[in-house]
């Protein structure tokens, strides 16, 4: 953990040097990666078959290849009523947040007299990958089926890795719940392949997302533009701008709700106050003694975390700018304010009452953010990620008559006669 | 140039050859592209200055590095009057066309007592690729500038090379009309990596987008992730609806419009009338016979083009969604009706007075389409390419206290007690 202070004589260098850190893994996959993705394009099923074999030490003709839907339903059945009752509050909070993204079509007439516009449809089919082992989050698999679904995505294939056999039933449940069409036991790189490409048993998709591990993302990377990908992840992180009044037990478990995810993750506080700031960072060393996930966080937050005094909260907005992080929370009287004046966050968690973690599952907005300073220019998954835009162009002679010289001018100048000649002949003066 | 009938026995293997057949380039260029990315990153300007003396063969420090606005001005200036006023009305009605495309923010309040929405801001800086040479298209410019304008973009760059130091006076008329604030002499992958890590001259953007050849394609999808980018773009096609009542030579000249692009572009007919097919066919023969662009057309009509016969319109359209084309032209008495049953294509065409040019120049939507397949998931461009999404959450303490104990719960079952945690700490029953 590093604190620094805006009043510092070499704040701007050690703010420049948090800011570029990008905490990206340097592990190079790629040649691994696009050798499992040959493999799965020339040999379908087999390759499949071998992958898990060697990499999830199972064999999938014994396991089975695929979850049954009675399964899914089983596993849902099986949970404790509160759990069942979270998730089922979560699923309807997230499907409420997520209609509101439908996109609306527009079709009208200028006064060219053209008819033009724009219209939505989903994709025919998307993949959510889910990952085995620690990060087998059904939330996750929620946040990711359920814009596809409002979408009107009508095939919804999961697949999941389940090493040695093991398969977790809170993501049968979730998958359950989401109604998904198909669970298929395979995951890595040779998972997001055969949704990518197609293999006898998995006819391909049109769209991949889903959290997964270096492999997994690199793989999404190397399919893109086959199929449409959600964004390149990266390492999770939280900005809290908060001031003095605030109950430092409580920032301090929002920093490390993030810090528990992952040794990579980042949490950062920015505050007015510096006592505030000290007692923060003694919360933060209680808490971790007695954390489960501590293991994780406290490296995480060790090697990552930073606590950045400012003169006044104003002062933190073009700081967060620069960060640009996945979660941003305003912890004090008039958060709307600091908002406003905000531009590059991933998702935004304002007041005293509003801890992130709510955003993680129950309150609708989604949990699949940019990360690593991509809210620069990334937004959150969403409901048009599983949709395309057909734009459409409908002229009567009238309005051909009208826009044809200027494209016949346009064509000839860029060299394009074929083009200037499909519409000179229309043109009625030409015939 | 391949003939099929929907009728003939070998009609569905030969016609899964043409949508298999996605006329990719097979150039390997990832391993050159990623060095001279590396260099630029490494080295900055000096690395732009010696890959455009050995690509671009002129000296940057002699022809400038920047064009002037003065000199994009006096370019606009010089155009012959009828060209500036064609470029002055494609700008204005792509301006009108994509004003339509800002998206709406949202913020309400829910019957839990949450407040919620989300919020869209543009990027910061944009950078648009232009090509130099053959390819160099003023209204690829403005297709690409009037979205990022539309979008609120504060700082649009232009980069573009000028091979022997020549440079287009039509792209800097373009740059003009957009207000370009900077147009740089630089082109190939060495641009889009300057765009992507900034250099001493050059400051970094957040979105690169603009049609380029391999090397820029692999070096924007190598940047992808650092900075956002628009789809990976592959060979240009159009498919062509059309009933026998047409004039074969328009039919000819909206088929050839696109094969004059590049050799690997593709034009496909789909008609109900085998004898007007034939002459549709006599009349592209008779078209390339003197067509200034036949070098490059000719290649790719008997290379990539086909001619389908089908038995009735309709039968054209699941045919017409498996090859999911950047175009779409209908050419029949009730566009419409065909239209309202496709679900996949970049743009479509409507009615036998709109020919596919007319949508590259003057009439409002963005031709910058998916290609290859891609209108399966992926959209054209447009003003929300520049922009992101941030959601927001706020709730008080009594909609924290309804939704609290179920983000407790779902946090136990993911195995992440700090989330937990910084949720319990609030919910008055825990205090």
């Amino acid at each position: 953990m590093i604190r620094l202070d805006a009043a510092d004589a070499n704040f701007a260098v050690a703010f420049d040097a948090l800011v570029d850190d990008r905490r990206e893994t340097s592990v190079d996959v790629a040649r691994d990666v696009s050798t499992i993705i040959r493999a799965v394009r020339d040999e379908g099923d087999a390759a499949l078959h071998a992958f898990t074999q060697k990499l999830d030490r199972h064999d999938l003709n014994e396991t089975g290849w695929r979850v049954d839907a009675a399964d899914c339903a089983a596993a849902f059945d099986g949970l404790e009523p509160e759990l069942r009752a979270a998730l089922e509050l979560a699923a309807a909070r997230i499907r409420a947040y997520h209609e509101r993204q439908r996109p609306t079509d527009t079709d009208f007439t200028d006064a060219a007299g053209v008819r033009l516009g724009a219209r939505w449809r989903a994709v025919d089919a998307a993949g959510i990958y889910v990952p085995g082992g620690r990060a087998a989050y059904p939330s996750t698999l929620l946040m990711n089926a359920i814009p596809a679904r409002v979408a009107g995505v009508e095939r919804l294939v999961v697949v999941t890795p389940t090493p040695e056999g093991e398969i977790n039933p809170l993501v049968l449940a979730a998958a359950h719940l989401v109604d998904a069409d198909e669970v298929w036991r395979v995951g890595g790189a040779q998972a997001i392949a055969a949704l990518a490409y197609g293999t006898d048993r998995i006819a391909r998709v049109d769209v991949v997302t889903g959290p997964g591990n270096a492999w997994v993302a690199e793989a999404k990377r190397q399919v893109y533009g086959v199929v449409g990908i959600d964004m390149v992840a990266g390492p999770s992180e939280i900005v809290v701008v908060a001031d003095g009044q605030n109950d430092p037990e409580w920032i301090a478990a929002d920093l490390l709700s993030q810090a528990e995810h992952d040794v990579t993750t980042q949490s950062i506080l920015l505050t007015d106050d510096a006592y505030f700031a000290t007692r923060v960072e003694e919360a933060v060393e209680r808490q971790l003694a007695d954390l489960p996930t501590a293991a994780t966080a406290r490296v995480a937050w060790e090697d990552n975390g930073a606590v950045v005094v400012v003169p006044t909260l104003a002062d933190a907005i073009p700081l967060v700018d620069r960060l640009a992080p996945e979660h941003i929370e305003f912890a004090c009287d008039d958060p709307r304010a600091l908002f406003d004046r905000l531009r590059h966050a991933g998702s935004a968690f304002l007041g005293r009452h509003t801890p992130e973690a709510i955003g993680d599952y129950v309150a609708g907005p989604n949990h699949v953010l940019p990360t690593g300073r991509r809210a620069r220019f990334a937004s959150g998954l969403g409901v048009t990620d599983f949709m395309k835009r057909t734009s459409f162009l409908q002229l009567d002679e009238t309005a051909l008559n009208e826009l044809g010289p200027a494209t016949v001018a346009l064509a000839n100048a860029e060299g394009l006669p074929a083009h200037a000649k499909s519409v000179a002949l229309r043109i009625r003066a030409n015939r």
